[in-house]
């Protein structure tokens, strides 16, 4: 039997994983880890109002989701005073970067982003056949005007910033990201990633444009609301690309549980406050942490902190290995030179505890050469 | 601003919705409806277990899934006695045939259904430009000797069958639906939707063998495992097309919740029983009802019932439009002449009391002429 006939596209695809999850990891080990500070999870978790939501919708899960996710696009709506129609509810952000790049991109299509960026949305280019024309980050930030630059050279009918940025932390501000937008070329989209807005200063996000067709802004429940596990995320932009989504997405996609857990999520502004707080703490202690083992860290405008390890990628991931061998689970940029840093989550006190603890004794086993 | 540039696809494809929710139409009613039985919805809801399950996750909801579904198809594989390896999980069958149709179908590929069967794989299909080739059904039931038939004739790569079938409730028996396995075409494959097979008499389904390249078979938990608005289910298939899957697939697509209730669910088996038990009522009532009130109803391997109005496609819309508007949400076949039928989902003894209450005072005013 020959098998199935696989597109030329898939044919030629690798089997490929953004990210090995850390399960994965534990089934390995042999063990569970003791501090899961690795992808960028909010450890704090979800608003208590947003788990009684889906202890409620629970019981009423026999009912399919409602496809246009009517309620949290009229809450959202209302919380970011922007029009319903300008709003499309996902699978989480990586689900609707999927939808965004099948709109976009096929085979051959040149798309824009930093080296060593977001690597689910690389696969989800490579997956749609386009090709990805990356920009090397300066200072271990991304570099809009380059990102420009390249898109206009190229053509390139999609370009990606995540602002703030991951894996590194940094961000821009409100003004610069405004200008990037101003500079998109005729015919190009910015894909403004902001999965980690909410951890920002106030000045870092542009003022909300949707008349704007030069930008899709995306935003999440996995972050600061604490809902990495649930898969619900949402796309501000124009209303006709916001249509667009219509001719492809899956539209019973979004859970039942995922919008009911959102909308009671959003409600809970108060609660979202404390996260922040314990964040911006958690933070501040990884910083402290690393500064007392000699190590340099990059400010965050996220929920995590970028170390520089002080050596180069192999040295880093040696460090990285160390934490993850005592139960630490953390991870690290995979392009250098960023590569030469890990990446902490802000964690609970705990979890801080036992870095503080882990770290020095891995810096001693893993002496720089 | 000339907009985004989509693609080529994209540009000519229309927006479009697979279905209507019963929430879109409750707005435009203005009220809710009194009995949701429209959707194929399994009104008895998740076994208790599942639904502790979600209880549990929901306080671990700012964990990411795990990507590789490990403990769901550790549990699939045992449940039916094949390797994990030839099982794929997935966000519904929905979700899967959207995989399914990627990695099979580009512009001008040849794919073959009955016509007015799933629209939500038609969907899929057109959306990743694929020519649908289509076989008219046979006394009510898809036809698999004419589907590959025409899959020969037109070299089509991928067939669809659902077993039992959607909207209809008929169904062939698993030596039929083996001989249609046998006779696939080299280089097709045969997507066979089981979605309905628990409801369905014991031999319904073939046996699995999962070294069989010319078949995917589909499963979920939205309908018997009553749960359709978390977004799981599987395919098990040859494990080089299941593979295929990690290619494209949202790896972290499948939420933390989905996957801890359906592993309940699953574990759950005495409960099913009780489910099947109950649909197997319910039929019975809406065919009773049927028959009091004149009308000839289709058996059933499903958790529905095809009720035959007995006038043409305009006099069953009438049907159905007098139903929703006392609030009895209803859906019937989309072609002729299945769509002289419609299709109610079984019910709770309340919602089929409201049934038999109701359908009475909708024949009186929507006359056959």
């Amino acid at each position: 039997m020959i098998g199935p006939r696989y597109t030329s596209l898939i044919a030629e695809l690798p089997a490929t994983v953004p990210f090995v999850g850390p399960e994965t990891q534990e089934r390995e080990r042999g063990a569970q880890f003791l501090a899961r500070i690795g992808a960028n999870e909010n450890v704090f978790g979800p608003s208590p109002r947003a788990v009684q939501a889906m202890v409620e919708a629970a019981r009423d899960i026999w009912k399919y989701g409602d496809p246009e996710n009517y309620d949290l696009k009229q809450a959202l709506a209302k919380y970011h005073d922007v029009p319903a129609e300008n709003i499309v509810v996902g699978e989480g952000i990586d689900g609707l970067l999927g939808y965004l790049v099948r709109l976009l991109v096929s085979k051959g299509t040149p798309v824009v982003t930093s080296l060593g960026a977001y690597p689910t949305f690389n696969y989800h280019v490579t997956g749609f056949g386009g090709e990805l024309c990356t920009v090397p980050y300066v200072d271990d930030a991304e570099d809009p005007e380059a990102l420009i630059e390249l898109a206009s050279q190229k053509a390139a009918p999609l370009i990606y910033l995540a602002n703030p940025d991951n894996p590194m932390g940094t961000w821009h501000g409100a003004d610069t990201v405004q200008a990037m937008i101003d500079a998109v070329p005729e015919g190009s989209l910015l894909c403004l990633d902001e999965a980690y807005i909410e951890f920002a200063p106030v000045d870092t996000a542009p003022s909300l444009d949707v008349n704007n067709t030069r930008v899709i802004r995306f935003r999440t429940f996995s972050k600061a609301y604490g809902m990495a596990g649930m898969r619900i995320g949402y796309g501000i932009g124009d209303k006709s690309l916001i249509r667009a989504f219509d001719k492809i997405r899956n539209h019973f996609g979004v859970s039942r549980i995922a919008q009911a857990a959102a909308l009671a999520a959003l409600e809970d502004q108060s609660y979202l406050e404390e996260i922040q707080t314990k964040v911006k703490k958690a933070r501040e202690t990884i910083r402290s942490i690393a500064t007392e083992n000699g190590l340099d860290s990059l400010p965050s405008a996220t929920n995590f902190v970028a170390v520089d390890c002080g050596g180069d990628s192999a040295y880093a991931k040696a460090v990285l290995q160390g934490l993850i061998e005592r139960g630490v689970f953390v991870r690290m940029p995979l392009v250098a030179p960023q590569s030469r840093c890990i990446r902490i989550s802000a964690g609970t006190d705990e979890d801080l505890d036992l870095l503080k603890e882990t770290l020095p004794l891995v810096l001693d086993t893993v002496k720089l050469e």
